[in-house]
């Protein structure tokens, strides 16, 4: 299906004055919905490949199975998306003797729906919140050496990264580089939360001309996260996942990742990073 | 509360036979419960600090609140541990004029309850679940020189990684460091779920001497999956959370981190590996 890694236009930036077109493979992400009968019980992302293995190994975690004759079969269900083509983004579990169904009242993500075929799509759409604020085209601009200074002042202000080594942070940043709140967390979206939280509750919304540079990969939460909260211009030091790319492309986000002092990546919306 | 920062008792275990008892700090992880009146919408892990910032930006990331106004109170509930301390994990919101209450049918931890006091408690006893399978003491013991190779065995057979620069791995290797099955995936608790759903479809479950080596940091739910399906020992690249040294003592598994061909940190139950 070559899911699993998507190729996509970036631009390689370098803080020498490159500015260059090239196409890079990214690790896929889609939404996987787990079902049993027509009720849907979760659904995550994941890079597509081996679903049914992720589905038979999330169960014995939520202590649904624990041999694989409790297992009876795993399809896929029609779902179709708006072109008609199978999405295999839908899985449908039935369970063999011995194993009861969780109880979908306690389920992440619950709903019930009569038809197969078009869930799918639909779990999906719900995935793809609507952004909260229009992200201004013209808003978020900064120049190229800024954004590569961000991951240092972000690392020499982390608190907890230098005592125990494990933790993600966010850090919200004028255009001007000037850094305005930093949450560090355990999660990596725990801290994009903390930061949004932050400014929220100082009146700060829609959050037009910042920058959101988080220490590790940009998911497709991330992204919608910062949507969400209107910020046009979210960086990382990682790697970006393929749904990341395309919900940034859709919402007008700029998504800049690998960003390494010297160079960084730039995947959607590159009118807002003035070159060097 | 000092529970951003936990101090836990460390084995610091080198290549060249050192084996030292010391101090580490790691980064607090505990679950957060966000309630609306009695019903409970979500629970998550996080490092405490910050919560109403988190729970304030989490909901403009699902779109519930767009403005500090429609947020008329946060506060901590009145939940306490099995010894009378106020808990501080458990946040009531009071959502002000404008913002309507999330749908509870669609929230990922559906649980009501009519007491407030107790569902701190409640939750977060329900986030440790029941391990899936006893694990042996005597089983998935290890030569230290064996575990130290498995970061680099696991790097090299990574396909996606190299690609794409983006991805989570996870590996279950025989105590004798074969590798048995190794899975990729944008989520690192999606990469465990796939190697743990292989192993159950080819009937190997529970995974006695085994041990499951992943790319990144120790969570407190990696730690669960793998108890959950026997697996006697989980060793990471990265940082352990609190919260998983915590569950990795309780269960009986242990938990190795900060694994870096050298060196490695023991964190608990280290009668299973063999000094160099």
């Amino acid at each position: 299906m070559g899911r699993k890694i998507v190729r996509r236009r970036v631009i390689r930036a370098t803080r020498e004055g490159g500015w260059r077109p090239r196409e890079e493979k990214l690790a896929g992400e889609e939404p996987l919905e787990i079902r049993f009968g027509h009720t849907s019980y979760t659904t995550s992302m994941r890079t597509p490949g081996d679903d049914f293995d992720m589905v038979a190994g999330f169960l014995v975690g939520e202590g649904v199975i624990r041999a694989s004759e409790q297992l009876l079969s795993l399809r896929y269900c029609a779902g179709t998306d708006e072109e008609g083509n199978q999405t295999f983004n839908v899985i449908e579990v039935q369970l063999g003797p011995g194993a009861t169904p969780p109880d979908a009242a306690k389920a992440r993500n619950v709903v019930t729906s009569s038809a197969c075929g078009i869930c799918g799509t639909n779990s999906i759409d719900e995935v793809r919140k609507k952004a909260g604020f229009e992200l201004d085209a013209s808003a978020g601009s900064i120049e190229l050496e800024t954004l590569l200074d961000l991951p240092d002042t972000l690392r020499e202000s982390q608190k907890l990264f230098s005592s125990t080594g494990g933790v993600h942070a966010a850090g919200l940043f004028s255009t001007a580089g000037e850094l305005l709140i930093l949450r560090e967390d355990v999660g990596r979206h725990n801290a994009v939360d903390k930061v949004i939280g932050a400014a929220l509750r100082s009146g700060m919304l829609p959050l037009k001309d910042t920058v959101l540079q988080v220490s590790g990969r940009a998911s497709f939460e991330l992204v919608q996260k910062a949507a969400m909260a209107g910020i046009p211009l979210l960086t990382a030091v990682s790697a970006p996942s393929s749904l990341a790319v395309d919900l940034a492309d859709e919402t007008g986000l700029t998504l800049a990742a690998f960003s390494r002092k010297h160079s960084v990546n730039i995947y959607t919306h590159a009118h807002r990073i003035n070159k060097a």
